[in-house]
């Protein structure tokens, strides 16, 4: 039977192991969060949230609970704009760590429109905002999917017509320079630049005009994989505010089962 | 505390609600099981297995514990051909059921050639066995996926050159005849049936002559959703050993971040 | 070579083939959706949206980009309550159809409070609107997945001390009356109902003494699988405004790495 | 109109723009790989493969095909040990590369013994092997993920009776010391040693007097996410061949609905 004392603080307990842990929180969040768009109107994002601190060998457990009070509150009060260094100086504050960090996956609607009849619709993106504080350092990681159009220039010179084509995602995280004072990197701004370098781009919404111009585009801009991760780490060098960035191309090949991949990073080095 | 009795068989008690419950047993179970090849040989395949039986308003609770000790009697010594009756009868027999259920499913492997250089590399297609027993009622439904390539018939007729195209999958659930002999019906035939419905089919291994091909055929074979899935529904309509079938084609379009989609079936009444 | 039509409506051209489609249109679509919660306020949801119609057998292809259009304006105009029939009405006549359906996949979030500590959260809950028309038949279905927590009777009965308990999914498909002026189901019945089926309900936030609550309230009422199902389907049954259910529960259970499944059905006749 | 050239090899074309590429290749390639299991027998696991190699700014392309070619081929002829660097050397060579990389996931049968009864039946776990070749530079990390049971400390300690427990996945990545001739850690070694850092260990098969067993070893032994990373971490600190770890500890909560999660990381330091 257990010896019964329900004011027990079973975390704040000594630990004898003498091992710190890097990180221990709570995974899994479901969470409304205000975000502010480039435009500068806000969206509510239904974002998934993992958050943890570091945890002192001193101790045999973190405050769980607490996590989660934060989270309801910033929910409840804040709108996030790109910097969490706040929320989290915060989370160590509550308690008592030398390190939090946060991750919050989530899609991100924009509208968007046909190349020629102009209509447009919602489009979602999948998106994350990942933000680390180790003493007074701090880190923030944008996450970008963008899925594109890609269309084989292998096929294309070697076939009397036509050319295989196919889904294909971009998946950037952007180290983005959180010294200046606004936010320099927009995710409308990383998916347009994302788009340009695929044979295509992809639409929610297109009339028969519409495709039509899709089609002769990407038949006229073929790429490899190859291709598109080379023209995003020249774009992704060139983006002011973007100290460092790590790139995945996957290719949904319409001629195979399997998927065509590369990945790529430069000056991604993170804290930890 | 509880009142401790560590022989009481709790499942085996009386119920007072009066509700029998249709299906109870165990999900999500992984299983190793040997299956028939139609050239006679063997695969072992790593199943996911959900099985049932029906539960008499009388009893509190199924007994868990037999469902894996039967399925791991029989990953050890059986082969599964088309035919899982005598294992439900078996269920049903250990269980005292009147009527018995599993879902198997898993990924078989089958060769396939390139068209043209002849290559050939090993290739998975999502499957499934489920079987059904009520009283003295069987059925047996098979279940097989195949992943083809669809090319545009609008985007080919409307652009100057190209047509979007992209990966498809053609999900289909075959309710087999169960009252022959022998099996009449092979994942095999399925297969190679449901991919003559597509613009061309996919492979694993194509080198640049088999690209050359696979691209000029699909460009001079293109099928919307809906002409792949009423090419299926003939095709199967006329395969020997189907008494019904129900049929899902969805295409992963290369021109949106939605899918195209179609549902059709035909005969495809199962007890419960 | 294609011969060039910029202008030829492919899908609109005749198909000789014979086979009426019984659904086509287009899967994974996300769009936002605002509904109306019990509370009278509305809330935006993220929904994945599955639309289709039937396609008579006189023609080759449906037209895709409209059921686009109306998702998108619905999108930004409307406010969904429990009555889908509008949407469907205005789907079958914009593509000449007899039949028409949509299903909507969304997570929904609700405040909840811990039990003792009265603090509160948003937790969000898996739901969907389905909605169907054939001619003038009309059928809705509402889904709600509620995870809970479950505790072993067996487990307890035996055990000097301590139970296995988990998290436990109960899944219902509501069909729904639908000839009544006001909706009678809200969602947040269905959750307080089902949740009350089970041995406690799982919280976002607990502090110290909202476990000893929940740990406690659990070991007082353990309950299988068997009995989750067995009290949901009294509990339906009872339910005013529901025509039939479907009810699926399964259990993560702690002690296996698989788990323990169940499922019921009462009045669940969909047309199709 | 294409130029229509069937012999050109556009992959090997030059490249203009000077961007090396660091992985590029193949991903969620299936394919049947034969294992060494601990006891001298081989199982053959359904792998899904991810393999790329290094290429040079002076290339636009590499060569797909060949990936699969080398894949089909191991697939038919080899055994694998704990060793893939001599896949990655052929790789390397067969496609002029500086680098190359594979990495293989696969579900791992075991035949697990009941702790009472004795009764045993097979358990899956989830592994992987990734191989990484950098000039002469060679890196194997061993991933296992083992489900086990936590049972919560502060529940038990402030509850009259009960405490909540559930499912709880320990990840492991292992960087192996591959310097030695034979193997030192075999899947079956890291499964046993992480298991014993949980409450309990998970069954495929228990019967009554397993049960109570299973309930009062995990009443008897109350971990944390925290407790079980730090057991882990002593745990792989002494284990012989393993020259640093990454250990992820998440826990499915079973009185919410999200989950309590730690990772934690020793000289897990990767070439790339």
């Amino acid at each position: 039977m257990s010896e019964l004392n329900p004011l027990l603080d079973v975390q704040g307990l000594p630990d004898a192991r003498g091992v710190d842990i890097q990180h221990v929180g709570i995974s899994n969040v479901e969470i409304p969060m205000t975000l502010v768009q480039k435009d500068g109107k806000t969206q509510v994002v239904n974002a998934r949230a993992k958050t943890t601190v570091g945890l002192s060998s001193a101790f045999k457990g973190t405050h769980m609970s607490r996590f989660v009070i934060q989270l309801a509150e910033w929910s409840r009060d804040k709108v996030f704009s790109l910097n969490l260094e706040a929320f989290l100086q915060e989370l160590a504050q509550r308690l008592k760590a030398e390190s939090a960090s946060i991750d919050l996956e989530f899609r991100y609607f924009m509208e968007k429109q046909a190349p020629v009849s102009k209509l447009s619709a919602p489009r979602a993106y999948g998106c994350s905002f990942s933000g680390k504080l180790v003493g007074d350092q701090y880190q923030f990681v944008l996450g970008v999917t963008v899925p594109v159009m890609t269309l084989c220039p292998c096929s294309k010179a070697i076939s009397k017509y036509g050319a295989h084509n196919q889904r294909t995602d971009i998946r950037a995280k952007l180290l983005l320079d959180t010294t200046t004072e606004h936010p320099l990197v927009w995710i409308e701004d990383v998916v347009a630049k994302l788009e340009e370098c695929s044979s295509c781009g992809l639409y929610p919404l297109l009339k028969r005009e519409d495709e039509k111009y899709v089609t002769e585009k990407s038949y006229e801009n073929p790429k490899f994989v190859e291709d598109v991760i080379r023209d995003a780490t020249i774009a992704l060098r060139n983006m002011e505010g973007v100290q460092g960035f790590s790139l995945e191309v996957e290719s949904i090949e319409s001629i195979h089962d399997h998927n065509a991949w590369a990945s790529h990073a430069e000056g991604f080095e993170l804290i930890s």
